[in-house]
């Protein structure tokens, strides 16, 4: 018995995985972590709102989601001025990216993005058999005129953008994305990933005609509204792309109390806003404890601060290891020179805390090695 | 500006769903259904242990599920009497049947399953440009012998069967399945579905090796465990065959207040046992409410019951059409001969006043219009 034939595709694919998320490393180390900060989670909690619509519904949860996702969708357009023709909600910005790589992308097919950007759409692009061609940062910011000139170069079907940025926290104004939208070449679709915008200073977010064919937006509740574990995010795009979707997508498989409690957190402002003035703290209390220590915090759009700890991508590989060590679940940049950084997301003091007094102490063992 | 650059097999993909949900389907009556029994939900509802987990998760939900569902995994290897690397949890069955379709199909693939057998299944299929080959039932049965026989003539790759199936609510016992595996041919993946298992006789469920790579099995935690809002369910497999799985899943995909409530239903055998014995009450109701009417009900090892209306696929459309105007969310199978059934799940006593209440009433309006 020989077991199944695997597509030729799927048996070239490698067996990685594109994180090792925060639990599994509590098990490989035999103890959880005492501050979770590194997978960009929104420790400071859901809306409240959020919390007793989703209590609300897991009686109901008996109930298949709406494969449409009506209500959401309703209320997202209208506070975006556009229409629910112009929305697609998916599992989570993930989801969606594979989703749309699928719907794009055969074997061979080209995509560009940036050396160290957001792994799981490599990995998604990988998957379905696309070749990837990427451009470096550019003085810590992802490159939109190099991504441009690639995605000409190459005949790409999609360039990949965050923006604010993944790993780093930086960020281009809205101008210099509308800019670059009028560059995208014609036939290539680009993926502005807005998964931070929420955290960005008002007027990052471009203006982008809904109906613009160049460009698809995603966004999350993962991140500002606190809903990482919900798994609810959504795209916006030219209604012929959005309903591309249909062909592909899993039709129930949204959380029914996940669709609930997104609607609620949408449409607690009140909520955004504690959330947004927490994060401008711990952003503050970060950057200040890098200076404590010497080093250099990048400016930041997200929830999370790319500390730069001032040697090569060894050394601060060495200072991720030694605060992990002290039970405190961080992560840093792939790529050289982004790697010279750690990441250290926003949360609650006492987190905080746990990072101050973890990172002298790393920084001390990680130097002793040199 | 021409837009996105779609694949030739996305171009080719027809923009169908393989079910219109019940949300949708009372937007576009304008009111909401009185009782809801077309999509085999479980309307006695999730133990409440689940609910309280879930309950309690919803604060947390700030975090992303764990990636490898460890816990759920343990527990269900530890009852099942395998290990963890036997079972991959995922986005529901339908979100399994997706990922395991891509891993094994490319374009022109033949694949096996039944005329009228699980919509969802043949949609993944053709999303993936498989070539779909199908038999026909045999007296309202899933045909093991008429699907190996057509794995073997077509050289498929996988081969579906849902035991107890749907949408008749028949099934096979233990021992015919058993010896269908022992036919499935060289090269050849059966894909067992037993979404429906918890409500079948004791001893349905067959004896398979878990390292036997002929056969994948699927369950959920839609159905016995009423908790279909979720999106939780997980397959059984020889362990080569489910990491693969690792290379094309979505890793942080699933929602972490269902891991934990699925869980906690998991662990509540109590719960599941009065599950079945309001089943096994409300299978019997319907029953005596078809017989009352003249129809003759199928046996059923499901939570639903297949009512032969006693007439052609037209009349049977046209007493789901009266029904359903009566307020009573009920489907039907859609194909002949077994769509000379309306399909009615299983539910609380209330709703089956409705449907008792919606039957006559529709069969004479549906006989009228012969």
């Amino acid at each position: 018995m020989t077991g199944p034939r695997f597509t030729d595709l799927v048996n070239a694919l490698p067996a990685t995985v594109p994180f090792v998320g925060p639990e599994t490393a509590e098990r490989a180390r035999g103890a959880p972590f005492t501050a979770r900060l590194g997978a960009n989670e929104n420790g400071f909690g859901p809306s409240p709102k959020a919390i007793a619509a989703m209590n609300a519904a897991n009686a109901e949860q008996w109930k298949y989601g709406d494969a449409q996702s009506h209500d959401l969708r309703a209320a997202i357009a209208e506070r975006l001025g556009i229409t629910p023709a112009h929305l697609v909600v998916g599992e989570g910005i993930d989801g969606l990216l594979g989703y749309l790589v699928r719907l794009l992308v055969a074997p061979g097919d080209a995509v560009v993005t940036s050396e160290g950007a957001y792994p799981t759409f490599n990995y998604h692009v990988a998957g379905f058999g696309g070749t990837l061609h990427k451009v470096p940062y550019k003085d810590d910011h992802e490159d939109p005129a190099a991504l441009i000139a690639k995605a000409r170069e190459s005949g790409a079907k999609l360039i990949y953008l965050a923006n604010p940025d993944n790993p780093m926290g930086t960020w281009h104004e809205a101008a210099v994305i509308e800019r670059m939208v009028n560059e995208v070449p014609e036939g290539t679709l680009l993926i502005l990933d807005e998964a931070y915008i929420e955290f960005a200073p008002d007027g990052t977010a471009p203006q982008i005609a809904a109906d613009d064919p160049r460009v698809i937006r995603m966004r999350t509740f993962s991140k500002g509204y606190a809903l990482a574990g919900a798994r609810v995010g959504y795209a916006i795009g030219a209604p012929t792309l959005i309903t591309a979707f249909d062909k592909v997508r899993n039709h129930f498989g949204m959380n029914r109390a996940a669709q609930i409690g997104a609607l609620a957190a949408f449409n607690d402002r009140a909520h955004l806003a504690r959330i947004r003035a927490a994060c401008t703290t711990a952003r503050a209390r970060i950057t200040q404890i890098a200076r404590d220590n010497g080093l250099n915090a990048m400016p930041s759009a997200t929830n999370f601060v790319a500390v730069d700890c001032g040697g090569d991508g060894d050394f601060a590989r060495s200072v991720l290891a030694e605060i992990i060590a002290q039970g405190v679940f961080i992560r840093m940049p792939f790529c050289a020179p982004q790697d010279r950084c750690i990441r250290v997301s926003l949360g609650p003091e006492a987190e905080l805390d746990a990072f101050a007094a973890a990172l002298p102490r790393a920084l001390k063992a990680a130097s002793a090695k040199i």
